[in-house]
């Protein structure tokens, strides 16, 4: 079973949960997980498991405790829970200026702040890439189409503009088609963004041109929040009308199998490339 | 009626073109108005004026030589022509390098060289702002309502943001509500992004925050090709929960009178401000 600690699982909503304890369960790893009720899908319930209710954050911690788990992975998706009906337990009390600190400032310090709890806590918190790094995308080609050198000067435009847009804390993501910035994403997300760019396609563009581009700010905790794509993306990308996608090695997490993925490309005619930093 | 040449306005739709004709006319100057046909709104035609079709290049030459017009506005809207159905006159065969010019390279530099084409012809091409700097922004608030301290922080990060996406060709308008950029517009338009702001109220905004930036990109060919915003404008900010509207002075069109927007900004609960550059 290896030297590693017991890793525990706190499950929002989505596939990745039981994707990530399935990766690090077939990596040998004890796990066990920790379910909030109205996220989690039941697939969780497959690995040892414990369901919470959203605020029960002295149950949280006993739970970590109970089951000796000293690492602790944050993923999945969470709604945002309304707080006037979130029932704090006795745990929560106690941590409650920690509660009312993450009522300030913006998300990715909310999510800092997070961090920072567990680890005051003992539990050291580790990102999905670390603990199951094969749902990462890797610096390869992934589909048998490849970006062409235009495709290749999209690319580069596009993580060219992701850097400068950092000090804005803003976008993941941005279509860019022959040398053209054509969408940049804010707050609707990657799929929202790419269905603007199908409306688009009237612009006189006939054959499939284009790309997105998807990495992490720069400076995103990325032990917390985690750019992802799966095969929603894809589908929408080829709707969309473009060419491929290109997204940061190592720092993207895939919504299912490398190879799978891979041929969801092809079936659709797109590149999907991981790209190293240069 | 003064030293200034007789000017020409070439115009597309929309109701700038007689707007301008308009306050052009009040300030006392002679004019001509070249009309595109399927693109010029008929009040065109309360001033001098001839048609013309996509592609007559000679007869939009000839026009500028028998008026006398020594200075040209190009304004209004076009919708792309599709080029297979342009009938090219003598003048445009005779001009045959230019229009192949145009077929190349990006949306800026087709204007650029519009501006040449006809400079090197000896019309002078002036910006609307020039002829009619009344319609431009003024540096003051035009609503009753002015920006609090928060919106003065969103508005200089909004222009902040502006001058970052300089390089890359981008967005003449964004959306930054507590200090948090949500949206930046690309190919879609100001309208558009305010709609889909409208679709991200969801996410606990229950007061109006955020405010929409407007300015030209940093190096824009304001002769040709000025932002603008009217009353369409407010009533989506308005509808996408916006608190204002702050654009930049003197360098984007009012689609009407000063005083008839500011009054619909009152109306709709909004501030609208020109602000300058600092």
């Amino acid at each position: 079973m290896g030297m590693t600690a017991k890793l525990a699982i706190l499950a929002g909503g989505g596939a990745f949960p039981a994707l990530i304890a399935r990766h690090a369960h077939e990596s040998g790893r004890q796990l066990h997980i920790v379910a909030i009720e109205g996220e989690a899908e039941n697939a969780v319930e497959a690995y040892p498991h414990d369901w919470v209710k959203w605020g029960e954050i002295g149950k949280i911690l006993n739970i970590l405790k109970r089951q000796d788990c000293r690492e602790l992975v944050i993923i999945g998706s969470v709604s945002r829970p309304d707080l006037s009906h979130v029932r704090l337990d006795f745990g929560a009390i106690w941590n409650l200026p920690f509660i009312l600190s993450l009522t300030v400032g913006g998300d990715d310090s909310v999510l800092s702040r997070v961090v920072r709890f567990f680890e005051e806590k003992g539990v050291t918190v580790r990102g999905a890439h670390e603990v199951a790094p094969d749902l990462t995308v890797p610096r390869k080609v992934l589909s048998s189409r490849t970006p062409s050198k235009e495709h290749d000067g999209d690319i580069a435009i596009g993580f060219d503009l992701m850097q400068a847009l950092g000090p804005f804390d803003v976008g993941q993501a941005a279509v860019v088609s022959r040398g053209h910035v054509i969408a940049v994403e804010g707050a609707e997300g990657t799929d929202a963004m790419l269905e603007r760019c199908a409306g688009l396609r009237q612009w006189g563009r006939k054959r499939r041109t284009g790309i997105l581009v998807k990495c992490p700010k720069p400076g995103q905790e990325l032990r917390v929040d985690m750019p992802a794509i799966g095969v929603r993306t894809l589908e929408k990308a080829h709707d969309a009308g473009l060419a491929g996608i290109a997204l940061r090695a190592g720092q993207v997490l895939l919504a299912g199998e490398r190879g799978e993925l891979g041929r969801r490309a092809d079936e659709l005619g797109l590149f999907l490339a991981g790209v190293g930093a240069r």
